[in-house]
């Protein structure tokens, strides 16, 4: 079995696994409580803020923990609309391949009277800065663009983007739940206000992630009740996920350099490889995307078929995001780089883990081109692209 | 070490832990994902669905998981408001008493310009079913009523309560994070439209709960994103919780009966041993109360330093809700049943599990004893009530 599939999750790390089993053990008391056994979990629970801030070069009471990922996109971008509501600012400046977790609650504020621009994402997938800046309005109360895609992978120039925000005093958030344990981010240096990420993308535990915001920067409640995170996320705190969380993140920065290295040689080699199949296109910038990440279309198939034959052959990968599958609707990333409908619909995303071996790239793309071609065989699409009846995009 | 704060948060069962820690190893796919993988993931989660649904007598379609009680508090009332705003339906009806996370909620809709009436709890700690039915009103959307009370213990009517609000075709909700796997619940016989849980509180994980909402009932989204829920809660799910979630509550349902009579008979001991020290109170009705709930006022001494020295003799409680702990109001629960300021101040709760023995209760009531003499001994409010310049409440 090789599972290519870490962009949709991951397993969770032998460390962070045995912190979760340590703690879910021995620090099951509440944080809150006054009794000694309540305070050790508070020291867990101030220790893994710590040491998660450490990586991300923040400060800890800039850590809230959220129940994951979307949870803090969510907090995050209706807090920055609070703030711009209470400022007469209602415009928003994001682009058109967020997750959903950023696109869906942006839907949310347009509905309230928001105006939202979703900047274009170009073939290649990366924003420019430029554009950001041009959109920038008097009334922008917010800039939310994700670190790194989930689909296709590219990198932002992130750093860019937050200077400029900066400099036009917008406040700007990054979804970056693909990018944190995976390549380096810093919050001072990449100019960032607001940043999301959830731990079972870097080997940690479901159900946990957390919310960067900088000191100073106001956050509304999604979850109101008690008085944990300072006010700003009720809920007794899920002390194992979190320091199994902190575990895994630690972990990951650590290791990063080295596995980044050997993730970058594997990947361009699976890149190389698929690019031999006829007809095929590589979606994203070849180079400033993930270490992981590799998601190409094939002309004349549909996708899920794909996956479901390299299941069979023990490849495990998907279409898009997880989040979506069962859907049938093309991918909104893929027509975000100008993929058309048919093209977009034949898409595979490999996301490769930090332990992919030369021997299992060499069989993924025998066993993709493999599948492409048999399923071309049958395919009517591809059969008219073949006749002539129709012409060949990719 | 004597564990009394069950209110608080509970030790992990060990086929909970075991359960979870089998998923965390094995069961780490994402249910979206089409392969093999992801799809027993999605067969674990749908499981404990059905579990969890059996246990309270829902439909499995009727469960959503969320990340604990105060999220599902927040979206079952969030959602009930929006749909009583489409209707032009702005009036509410909860109790003085509840926990924070409806009470805070609550005050989130009356600044949107919901009315809310909080109704009486009575010296006692219960709800008049009455009382209800007359505060119900034309354009009444909600009433929210905790099944049982989080400080006091006590247990509401919440099957009257429930039949009225469907006469009346309002919609009546109940937090049930004390009740759930404590004593018997059914939404059907209870006549509840939604219900909130939360796992930690029946020796589950933290960081998961789950919402029930009758089918036909309108959820809105608390988070944004992803199709997970039926597209109602985003977030890839927390499978090994949830999974675990259910191995605690199944676990907490089969010995129930037998855990709840051993209990009672505890607690009736416990309420017996500590009403012999003067000048001191039950909070909450002496039978209508959770089998595992004590609570008491002691005129004279602060909670807080009761809570210390009870620490330090291996006797772990509370005066109150952990949530709100370290704050120095006096618990608005103990305000709304009536004692005064100085009283509420002198509280204790003990909330004892299921594996409490006569020797620990012993243990307690003499512990309880010393403490609270020895406190009372340098008292300045003691004093002054002892010299007869103050008047004994109590």
């Amino acid at each position: 079995m090789i599972y290519a599939d870490n962009a949709a999750t991951t397993k969770m790390s032998e460390s962070a696994i045995h912190t979760m089993t340590t703690l879910l053990n021995e620090s099951w008391g509440n944080p809150s409580s006054l009794y000694l056994h309540g305070q050790k979990a508070k020291e867990v629970l101030e220790k893994a803020r710590e040491e998660i801030a450490a990586v991300i070069g923040a400060q800890p009471r800039e850590i809230t923990f959220t129940s994951g990922g979307s949870e803090a996109d969510n907090q995050a971008i209706l807090s920055a609309a609070e703030s711009g509501r209470l400022k007469g600012k209602r415009h928003i400046i994001s682009t058109a391949f967020e997750h959903h977790a950023v696109l869906h609650t942006l839907n949310k504020l347009k509905k309230q009277g928001f105006d939202i621009t979703l900047l274009d994402v170009h073939e290649n997938g990366i924003i420019l800065p430029s554009e950001v800046k041009e959109a920038i309005r008097e009334d922008t109360c917010l800039v939310t663009i994700m670190y790194a895609n989930n689909e296709i992978g590219t990198i932002q120039p992130i750093r860019e983007i937050g200077a400029i925000c900066r400099e036009r005093n917008v406040l700007f958030h990054t979804d970056a739940v693909q990018a944190i344990g995976h390549i380096p981010v810093n919050v001072g240096e990449d100019n960032i206000d607001m940043l999301s990420s959830s731990a079972h993308k870097f080997h940690g535990p479901k159900g946990v992630g957390f919310l960067y915001s900088r000191k100073g920067i106001r956050l509304s409640n999604l979850i109101e009740g008690g008085a944990q995170e300072r006010g700003k996320r009720a809920g007794t705190e899920n002390v194992p996920g979190i320091g199994a969380m902190a575990a895994a993140l630690k972990e990951a920065n650590a290791n990063m350099a080295e596995n980044a290295a050997h993730m970058i040689q594997m990947r361009d080699k699976l890149i190389e490889g698929l690019r031999q199949i006829p007809h095929s296109a590589l979606n994203g910038d070849e180079h400033q995307r993930l270490p992981g990440n590799v998601n190409f279309c094939f002309e004349g198939i549909e996708g899920e078929s794909l996956l479901l034959l390299l299941d069979d052959k023990g490849i495990q990968a998907s279409s898009g995001s997880a989040c979506t599958s069962g859907s049938l609707d093309p991918s909104h990333v893929l027509l975000a780089i100008g993929r058309v409908h048919d093209v977009a619909h034949g898409s595979l995303r490999l996301s490769i883990g930090e332990d992919i071996t030369q021997a299992e790239v060499d069989e993924i793309i025998r066993s993709v081109t493999e599948v492409v071609t048999y399923l071309r065989s049958f395919s009517p699409i591809w059969r008219d692209l073949m006749a002539g009846k129709k012409e060949f995009i990719l």
